[in-house]
């Protein structure tokens, strides 16, 4: 189905298209991606159900919750569906080890699963019902991203937090059965909690931002439900989301060409906690140090080179905390080298402070090719003994180009589900995922990825 | 306590102020303004606490708010502490009917106030502690109102909304001891969750930006409280809030005499529950029909001139809703005239569509004179026996030169406590105000204000 765009209502187009796109228009290869993307996030909330920022919502938000509705991923606790939907959307963008739709930086999955997961502990709802809300409502969020970029982040705007409680509205909305009308409504109470500043990245306040997407989106889900009304354009209205925050952004985006093609086939998983700009990096120190043997006694210097990009984002020798050391190159690529291994546990505070990584740090150096792609990296290792080791990494795992397979996926979650809830048996959680669209009961999951006990 | 302002820190001196300001340095008229405006503020949310848009997120909220702790204006519910606030401060703002600081047009008190009554079920909090924190809380609001203002809301910020969380996250920090660090991550916090567009206004979506002002900011500062991180600064960094919604505006203005004046002297108690540009109209046309002792049937036009701004706003010769009403000078004129009355229920759809308010609206025309004073209107009234009545107010009541006396607000109180909790005796209420300072638990508040049964 492809949505007439009135120029002038696209609030109301997106929305037709959201409660009206049937299951067959939604391509089987689009629907993987939604399962691999399902799976992906599992991973990465499992892994960072544990974290410091985690924890402290949690004990902040538990009391004030109604007990007992919805799991959350990883963990004991069992909240009202909307806290729920908070905690589990932090605890999968946390480490920012999600998902990333490359036009636009947008997490897509940690603000629209969490709303759909919360819902599914409340009424029943099918596996393929479920993926065919999030398609719709990653579709949302991504479209509005790219109806706003690249103005809109430059400006400060953390736009995972910004556009994902669209989404989470659009998604929820759809699987409770919104009317048009009612869901232009949701989009507007989206609207009026949009919300998320860049400034808060690198502090906790980011995972409040994204939280409240997860949360926000379903909660205006179901005020429109309620009868809470809302403006008719909030997208392209005068005083809408996109004039006040879309730095002359083109509301003709949202829904040109809208079922044609899907944000989701744009939509990558990374291998590596990092930045994804260190991705072809870290992939060529793992190249070069086991075609070599290399050891970390065995290296004089590194020179890591790309296209000027690299450098801006993460030519950082010195990184002060976990959090910091994941947009450094030269700690990448010390924690490589030194340890042969770039999981959670090399971009903590604790691997930032080893003595064996900071000497290795020391000897990167980063440097700028204007002539390299965005997605490339060369790196140089020069050993005590003399060696010269080389490569160039063009299409880095984790990119459009080089995705993970699905075994890689599911080594992500249990490996992360190893780190963040040691107690947990994955099995059960992989399998259900693996058929995820013939699952009768999609609330079953959250179970599945609850600690036992 | 005048702050020291180092030009890029003035986060920390915000939040160094709020922690440290004695009770000695809030002088005596400021604690009396937070007074009144505490009083004006249990009158709109008891006149508003059965609002359709009250009700709705009522029913959907309630099932996720673990119950018992703290109450709700005018309602028998009980709620968690953060969904109080919420519903409280949408009760108390969703009419428009509460405070208006002039300069910024923030309705201060709602964002602020329910935060502070919340706590206040949690954890023992006086009178006058109270007061002091919403005297605080109340400063941080429109001084970043202030900051950001005009482009702010110009360009479609609903600024009780955004900038109201950050009130509400400085009262509570305060009241809950927070130091100057945490105080700060607390206006991060509160930063990550700014939100509400000027494109929800006169749709229920309002209220949802306004009850979140007061939901989050109190959440921001739990939040803190138990370790949540933020930036440092929040208010004025690259991509903090001033830079991404502040359209050119001024961070010195946050702290630049700070403690000298208090932003509650400019703030302003509605006699009528419509926009302020209408009260000189109203006091004119009540004027005139008591003098002339004018009947609805006399009418046969009447002319209605002020500043341009008035036109701008207010010339809505056919309002589709109480809402839209609200901010018809056609509508205001023909209720006076023909019920002698401009409440609530003067306002309501019912009274957008009785035939004998929309005969005499037909006979209102609004012109402009660029000379005219903005709070000033002239009133002129040609009957069918030939007389021509006219009157000019300029200082209408409710603006900052003639405020609502405290016995009116006692009034408005009573009289709202009718429209919307009738079976409340609002004698126990006001008499506790009144001696609000020397209160020992101001959670009392909340069960005074509560539907009996």
């Amino acid at each position: 189905m492809t949505a007439a765009t009135g120029g002038d209502e696209v609030s109301r187009a997106l929305a037709r298209w959201v409660v009206g796109v049937g299951a067959g228009d939604i391509p089987a290869a689009v629907r993987r991606q939604a399962q691999r993307a399902i799976v992906n996030f599992f991973a990465t909330a499992l892994g960072g159900c544990r974290d410091p920022a985690v924890e402290a919502c949690l004990a902040v938000l538990a009391p004030f919750a109604a007990p007992g509705e919805a799991g959350v991923i990883g963990r004991r606790e069992r909240l009202d569906a909307l806290t729920a939907a908070f905690v589990n959307a932090a605890s999968g963008n946390v480490f920012d080890f999600d998902d990333t739709h490359v036009p636009t930086v947008i997490h897509p999955t940690a603000p629209v699963l969490p709303a759909l997961l919360a819902l599914a502990s409340r009424r029943r709802i099918g596996g393929a019902a479920l993926i065919e809300a999030f398609v719709t409502g990653v579709e949302v969020e991504c479209r509005i991203g790219n109806a706003v970029s690249p103005g809109h982040y430059r400006r400060g705007w953390h736009i995972t937090a910004t556009c994902g409680v669209f989404g989470a509205a659009a998604a929820a909305g759809r699987i409770i059965g919104l009317d048009a009308e009612r869901l232009v409504w949701a989009l507007g109470i989206a609207s009026a909690q949009a919300s998320g500043l860049v400034e808060t990245l690198g502090t906790m306040a980011k995972s409040i931002g994204v939280g409240n997407a997860a949360r926000n989106g379903l909660l205006a889900a179901l005020l429109a439900e309620r009868g809470v009304t809302g403006p008719a354009r909030p997208l392209e209205g005068p005083r809408g989301f996109m004039a006040v925050t879309g730095e002359g952004g083109d509301p003709g985006r949202l829904t040109r060409g809208l079922g044609d093609g899907f944000e989701l086939m744009r939509n990558t998983f990374k291998p590596w906690p990092c930045g994804v700009v260190l991705n072809p990096v870290i992939d060529a120190v793992f190249d070069l140090r086991a075609r070599h043997r290399l050891q970390p006694g065995d290296i004089a210097a590194v020179t890591v080179t790309g296209h000027p990009l690299l450098g801006e984002r993460a030519d950082r020798p010195a990184p002060a905390s976990g959090r910091e050391a994941q947009v450094s190159a030269q700690h990448s690529v010390a924690v490589v080298l030194s340890r042969g291994a770039a999981g959670i546990p090399e971009f903590a505070d604790a691997a930032v402070a080893d003595p064996a990584v900071r000497a290795l740090r020391d000897r990167v150096r980063v440097g700028a090719d204007a002539a390299m792609a965005a997605g490339a990296a060369r790196v140089v290792i020069r050993c005590r003994d003399g060696r010269v080791c080389e490569t160039t990494v063009t299409r880095a795992r984790g990119s459009l180009e080089h995705p993970l397979s699905d075994a890689e996926l599911d080594a992500k979650l249990v490996s992360l589900a190893a780190h963040g809830c040691p107690a947990l048996d994955p099995g059960p959680l992989v399998n259900a995922l693996k058929s995820l669209e013939d699952l009768d009961d999609a609330g079953s999951l959250l179970g599945l990825a609850a600690a036992p006990g």
